[in-house]
């Protein structure tokens, strides 16, 4: 019995070997790497054409913190996804090499420099990485990872799901925090006026300008009311036209489920969705040039029998197996 | 930096002052004053238009106890609540004063004792505070609720939402318990035979004839089943035809929910209604006469990470946002 | 005041004496035997038409262990269930005698030796209680349950609830484990090529050969990706086309529901089903020829304020009252 | 493999047979019958000279209501009980025949009619089943108890194990509830006003006149901070000499011990006991004429991993182990 | 019944009345006011001589946050308090005013910004309120509450209650965090060198310069360890010898405590104090000169049944009744 | 920024360079490796003089499974640990090369196959990684930890912490099982019959005869009652007088501590010892000759705030500052 845990070996479309994910008919899977999905590190592979990454930093948030347990949350949560998707018919770590990054050591002290070293880290993940997912942590991430995209891809589209609109503007004085990415990317320029949406949006707001503030910043919504009266797929048709071929950024704060399905957060807002939908949905956005990616918000000292860690690893699953097809 | 905490200022129709919520983008929401949603204590504006008031009573209960913290619980979990009511266009706390009345303290010994406290309490808050939401408490409390408004308006209809009827008979030789209230009030008259409706019935009964004499005493059931192949909209219709102008007391108990959404009961029932399908109906529902409503059965000691002292706190919420269009 | 509990008396068609629940009228619900439902033990009935049976056995699983103490948890949930069935109009503790078998004792230690003893008990179970429902333990229970049945009635057919197929192959060595009793059952022919079917299946899987081996052992799949845009009628007719008149085998792993509806589980997934739609299917299949049943997979250490077990121990529930109609 | 589970069966001094716990070494401790320490039904056995009864009532509590689930939250963490205490040199359940009892049933609405039941019901199971250990419910429960031990023995003694005095007068007018059981069969001539004893009281009070009123009644306190200074062997000595060789009645609280050892219970004071201590206590006073005892004021529903009820379980064990020798 | 809940009234020495708590034989406990122990607020009295205040900040905290919820889970705990300490011999609540300040609205992006917003709150509320005990929030706030009283009674002494020295240097170039305020206080001259004193110190440091450090700013160390060799008296006697008459400010960092006792914090230590001992030591420095004091850390999201906040409201008490006597 | 973590780096006696824990100036604890107390991965630094390593293995348990989450629990709940052991005067992690060996991948179905494999994997550690602590897993790993190094030291001694002996018989006819390990390392001669210890024994037992066939196999006991009476340096010398200078092996169960203090454990025992104890004892053990150590049942299902794995995680840290001075 060797001290190293087998890996699945397989070759890419060009015949160059990828390291796949722990052989989990070998090793049980409470005894694997504690790797995103048993995946290989990046520093074991070298270099990789999509990864996952974790910003374990929670000091944008307003009410409950924890998002900063976040990533290890979800990489705990990720050791039962198997290496097919069965809708997608794709094999998200057979297709190319994908890695966990593991995390970028960000202060929790001071947002602002915390933002520099996450916009420093992830140029340098990007590089060796290609595509990624961010674990986070806060919504705060969204912006720079937002900002490492508009350099490469010009302005970008936004496909946000999520309770709130996250364009809200300062608090307490300050303009960067966990309710605001997508106003501060917005206005240095950064997103694409004609094609960010949010996806379901629900609960009382400051008031009317926060919508007719958020529809000039290029967002359409549609409300998690809307869920109960329109199909799935009459949803998902707006969101494939409203992004059509334009790059864009996914960005899938946990709270977007209802809390019944995502307890483990800080701003919970009944009367969310459901897994089922938004892993429907995620899977029905395959066509559209995604270009990045988050799933955030998930703090575990509030989740119960890792139900929300569950989620939001399937959510990275789901977004892993668009690129990999 | 005062002691004070900095409360929002407007004005009602006639220009007379109106206290709102603590001002949460200077108060971090976890700083608040503890009442609900931030609103200023009865004590504080002198008198109200609308007001919430709990009722930390349990000794009605037939399962888990606990109710008693509802009200506690109902409160933490309504500091999120933000001041604009998107689906309703209403700003509840602005159109005129609302207030938190406080807590009645009634005995945990004798039920009877209990209920005469709470006739007396709710008469006094109706007096200074107007139009009432309880927090409960067991729902034993909807029976001194619908006495004290029939006499101001006759035999009232009720639209209760629960997994129980609620009329059942008396249990170990007790007639007034938490699964009788509204067999109580019928009894005595204060219901109107021609306009009472559950909604969410489910789970087994004691026979056949708990149905007939629910229908007997004027109640209309959609059962929870229901739902899953009747639209949302063709259900609140029912409802709005049934209520029509009459005076409507609107009664929620928390279980009505699935024990998904609402772990924190004590008589959990599967195959329940979803938040997002409870708050939908209450929004639809603005159009009724409604006279007083309340949110009961919440017990935190079985909750987890507040889910259903949040789901109960946007229950008050959406009724309080139909008394403030 | 006796110390014996009073029990609920019947006939049936026969005017033989039946013994229902404990009389939950007089005995407060939290005061019971801890039986299933408040039912007479079988040695206290001597025999039974029908009966619950627990096989606490989880020396089968693969990643998170506990489904040893199903049985104890879903009997303390199935407290709250009350003797008429309203969907069904059945009283299925009237209609015949139904009575709480009590647990196998099989040993922790070798599945292969575990299963023996299953063998045994089952045999012994269904010559006393009639028609059982097993309450689990881990999946692997289904395989002696189907084998035992299999000596009766010749090939049967299987009707599986579950996020997972569970036709899957050898796990370190070992073909006996809970992800393969119905490949196990399939290979020794104890299953009826022409008529299985699973429920809810979902995520990601080893690879498409896993399907295609499925659908070779007779298995038609309905995935829970087809409830977000298939009607629950839709899905039922299908149900009842695929099992006929045929002697049918229910099993139900409760991890067909979401996470969020049965956190306490070991393998969940996230995307299933509510336990509205489980409850409404399971009233549907009535009709059925059903021989046997078991709802397994419950491990209340993951579980929240019962939840997983209340939905098991409705499920029992309901599966009793197609036989006591 | 037989359905009914095998018993551990011994003889007493007389050569009568004793059946003892279910055989552990053959039926796994999860799959037990579910009785206290797996011992026998007095309905399989008839009648005993010791048994455990539970009264699940907790109507006269005063804050977190919930042991009402008490029995069956010791019942099952006693699954784990072996049966020779090693401390006492004993065999409690080899040297006579032990039984549960089984649960009384009396109302939850309503003190009085309450107390009633169960001076009917202690009364029965005395004559049934010998000596008595009562697993609470509220400590209400303590004053029915000792009414019918003092009309067998005269006025008792006391030995009581609680943060609180629990000889406080009425609350919201009532005079019967969980504070006061011992100031109600003190005024009622069924103590010993030479011979009561609190040991481990803390916390504050509402004056100096409860300590002595307190002491008027005859009750000599050992308080906890004592612990902190006096070794237990001087505390055991103090409690030998008070009691000597009057009819004892053992009452304990559980939050006699420290929040930390005793989560689940009604009125958590800081600063108590450990469970080492209380152990060490209870072996300590096998010398003594003990005729009767309880373990009450166990709320599983504040318990966590079950810590509280597996405290319970053992005080239990411990007192049964002193009639056992 | 009165919507106002009534208080007990007496008189202090010089005959002004004073509002002590909410009269508990007529409130049940669950149906207080949410303030600390029910007492009144400021805002109701006007003044006060002593105070407890609540300062919900946690942006300084290096591993698990959540103490900016520690305010409401301290209050929520302190509900149990009755009104006379039984070892101290003092009415704490009836010898003079004492009230609930509320909590201190700060920011929670921005350390030095909090920091400042606190030394204008705590000097106005000084000014109404007299003696403070500041329930945290992280142990930050020690730095602004010692420089407080710095400037009226020059350089304080601290008895400090921990398991950390909390005199550590920079963490990510940040001088100001809960592991530093007693560093900074040293440096800038608020301490005095000759009668500091921290207990319960325990756990691996980063080095040996780290004790030798903190020994040159004029701390001497208890560490927890000590405790299980010396007897309390013996701690308690060096402490009163170190702090003799000097102005003391006492600093209780809830961690002081092991896990066990206190599981909700955000550094957890195992190795600590028990509950017992630190009340005990609390009661014994009742002859010291204390000028101010706090009880932080308290983590509600980690605490489990609140015996965390429970020992910490009592903390708050035992403080509260030193200088009420 | 850079996407690997930075190490602190020293020298060992020789200058040879040492890798120690993540640099936790620079790195956030909660961003770090996911490594025990953020060292170094053994594949990274190529081999150690000491290490740690997982045998996530729990098929020998016979209440509460779990343990095969233990090594991750341990491993998150180490995150906090720093250098410098304050009491032993040592840094753990630069007196010489420790490593993380990560996980043995064993099965769960079968006992004996498992500890074959555990036997070839510790021995492949062992050459890498020197002396080792294992992170368990239940006690059944003990076995294989014992017999790998009689090899090398012939017959050793073992210093056994527990609430139980673990010599007890066989199982449902199993030998091997997480209550044996003693008797079966022992009847292979692989035990020192001058020279074994158990610590902080209680609970009832089966009979005097388990005691006196394991006094047969060379065992002395301290009972955990002892504590209660005789001081802990007492305590201390008999250990130190028993174990000499042979080469002994420190065998750690989780439940020595009492359920306050390891909840999350599978056959948790009232009455144990506090973490205070556990760790002045471990402290105090530095002059014997370890030769190695393991840390077991520790069950995060049932743990609270991470107080066993915390607890278990500081076990780990004071052997291999032994290891380290």
């Amino acid at each position: 019995m060797s001290l190293e845990l087998p890996y699945v070996v397989s070759a890419d479309a060009t015949g160059a070997p990828i390291t796949g994910q722990v052989d989990f008919s070998r090793v049980p899977r409470f005894a694997g790497p504690g790797t995103f999905a048993g995946l290989p590190r990046l520093s074991d592979v070298g270099e990789a054409s999509a990864g996952v990454i974790g910003i374990p930093f929670d000091s944008g948030v307003t009410y409950r913190p924890g998002a900063r347990f976040g990533p290890a949350g979800i990489r705990g949560a990720s050791e039962l996804i198997r290496p097919y998707n069965v809708e997608l018919e794709s094999y998200p770590f057979g297709a190319h090499q994908v890695a966990d990054v593991g995390n970028l050591a960000v202060t929790p002290f001071g947002v602002d420099r915390a933002v520099d070293a996450m916009l420093t880290g992830l140029a340098a993940a990007r590089e060796r990485a290609g595509k990624l997912v961010i674990l986070g942590g806060d919504h705060t991430v969204a912006y720079p990872a937002i900002k490492t995209l508009a350099r490469h891809h010009g302005p970008i589209s936004v496909l946000h799901f999520d309770a709130h609109i996250d364009t809200f503007g300062s608090y307490f004085g300050a303009h960067m925090h966990h309710g605001a990415p997508f106003r501060r990317a917005s206005e240095e320029g950064f997103l694409d006026p004609e094609g960010c949406m949010h996806v379901g949006i629900r609960g009382p707001l400051y008031g009317p300008h926060d919508l007719s503030e958020d529809r000039a910043l290029g967002f359409q919504t549609v409300h998690a009311s809307e869920f109960s009266t329109t199909g799935l797929d009459g949803i998902l048709e707006q969101m494939l036209r409203r992004l059509g071929e334009r790059p864009v950024y996914v960005s899938v704060d946990i709270d977007v489920l209802d809390p019944a399905f995502a307890p483990g957060t800080g701003t919970p807002e009944p009367g969310g969705l459901t897994s089922r939908e938004l892993l429907y949905l995620l899977r029905g956005i395959a066509p559209l040039n995604i270009v990045g990616a988050d799933i955030v918000e998930v703090a575990p000292a509030y989740d119960h029998a890792d139900v929300t860690s569950l989620a939001a690893a399937h959510v990275a699953y789901e977004l892993l197996s668009i690129w990999g097809r």
